[in-house]
C-alpha cells in the first residue's frame, strides 16, 4: 500500500503499548493475558490501515483480533481508529508474517485472515506470496487443529494461484465465492482496497480454506 | 441439452458398431484393441453433439477419445461428425457416468473431461453433479494413478462447488482459469455451449484437477 511517510508514526505507536504489542515475542503463549480474556484469537496478516480488523472487532466483540502490518506509517491509522473508537478487542503487531512462529505458540491462533495481499505477479516472486506453501506452513503451525484461512482479493491471478496452492497443500476449500459482492454472503467487512476496487466494478474473490486435521 | 427428438437416431447409431460401442461392458480392458492402437484414452462425460470430442480428436491424432452421452437424439450428431470427417480416433458410448466402472478396468483411462455439465443448482440435487464425491470416486477408479479431470463451465455456482468438492476429495487443483477466454491458454476446443455462452459475454471457468498418488 502506497502511503505518505509519517515521521511521527513510530513515536505515536510506542505511546500505546496496551494496543501495539511492544515485544510480541514476549507474549508468545500469553496473548489471552494481553487481551484480558479467553476469547478466540483471529489474526489479519497485512492489516494496512486497519479498516477490516477494527470493523470486525466492533462487529464481533467476543473475538480478539490482531492486525499485523510492517509499515509504521500505515498501521498508525489502525491505531488511531482503535484509540478514537475505544475498541478494546483489537491489538496490533508491527512485523511481517515470517515472524509469526516467534510470536504465537502452536495452536494459539483460531483463524488467519488474508485480505488483498500483495499479488507478486512474477513467477520468480512466487515465494513471497502469502499463500505460498512456506507461509501456509507457518499459518498451520500457529493455528489450532483444522484451523482456517479466510482469504479475499480482487486479483484474479493471485486467487487462481492460491486455489492451486491451498489444494496442493492438502487444504479443503470449504467455500469459494467468485463474485463476493453479488453473492448472498452476509456480514462482509470491507478493507480500504475492497471499497476502492469494488466501486470500480472489479470482482472480489473469497475463499475459506481449512487445514486438515493432524490428529 | 434440449434437442429435437430424432426417431431415426437409434437405428443410425446401431449402424456404426465400429464407432458407437454396441456393448461397452464387453470392451472393459480391451479398449486399445477397439481403437487398434495403444494411445492414451481420454473420455468426455456428457459429450453432447460431440463438437469438443471430435475437435480434440482432429487436433490430437495420438490420443484416443471416447465421448459418452445418454441421449441418442443428441449423440447422433457426434456420430455424423465422426463419419463425415472420417475421424478414426473418436468413439462413442450411449450411457451415463454411473456405468463407467462397468466399462473400464482400473487405470485404463488417462484423462476425464467434464464440459458444461448440468449444474443441478438445488442443494438437494448435489449428488447428481458430476463433480460430487461419488462421481469423483468413479473417475478415480478408472483413471491411471495421478489421473486428471479437466473441467470447464460457464456456471459460477457449479464451479465454486466443484473447487470445494475437488479439494475436499484431496485432489490438487493443478491450474485454475477464472476467465479462460481472456487468458493465454492455447488450444482450447469449444463445445456447443461454450460458443453460445461465451459469445454472450459469460466467463468460462476451467480447472485441471489431479488425483493424489495412491502408491
Amino acid at each position: 500500500m502506497r502511503q505518505r511517510f509519517k515521521p511521527w508514526a513510530k513515536e505515536k505507536l510506542n505511546e500505546y503499548p496496551e494496543v501495539v504489542a511492544p515485544n510480541p515475542a514476549d507474549l508468545k503463549g500469553k496473548w489471552h493475558d494481553y487481551f484480558g480474556n479467553d476469547h478466540p484469537i483471529h489474526i489479519e496478516v497485512g492489516t494496512g490501515k486497519g479498516s477490516f480488523v477494527t470493523g470486525m472487532g466492533k462487529a464481533h466483540p467476543d473475538i480478539n483480533y490482531i492486525g499485523m502490518e510492517i509499515y509504521d506509517s500505515i498501521i498508525v491509522s489502525g491505531l488511531e481508529k482503535i484509540v478514537t473508537e475505544e475498541i478494546d478487542n483489537v491489538k496490533l503487531i508491527r512485523e511481517n508474517a515470517q515472524k509469526l512462529t516467534d510470536f504465537f505458540k502452536p495452536g494459539e491462533v483460531d483463524r488467519v485472515y488474508l485480505n488483498f495481499s500483495d499479488p507478486w505477479p512474477k513467477n520468480k516472486h512466487e515465494k513471497r506470496r502469502l499463500t505460498y506453501e512456506s507461509f501456509l506452513s507457518i499459518f498451520e503451525t500457529i493455528l489450532k487443529d483444522e484451523g482456517e484461512i479466510h482469504f479475499k482479493t480482487d486479483n484474479q491471478g493471485l486467487f487462481e494461484y492460491s486455489l492451486h496452492s491451498f489444494s496442493k497443500y492438502g487444504m479443503i476449500l470449504k467455500q469459494v465465492w467468485l463474485d463476493l459482492h453479488k453473492s448472498d454472503y452476509e456480514g462482509n467487512i470491507m478493507t480500504e482496497y475492497e471499497e476502492k476496487f469494488s466501486s470500480k466494478g472489479f470482482r472480489i474473490y473469497r475463499t475459506e480454506a481449512q487445514f486438515r486435521s493432524k490428529k
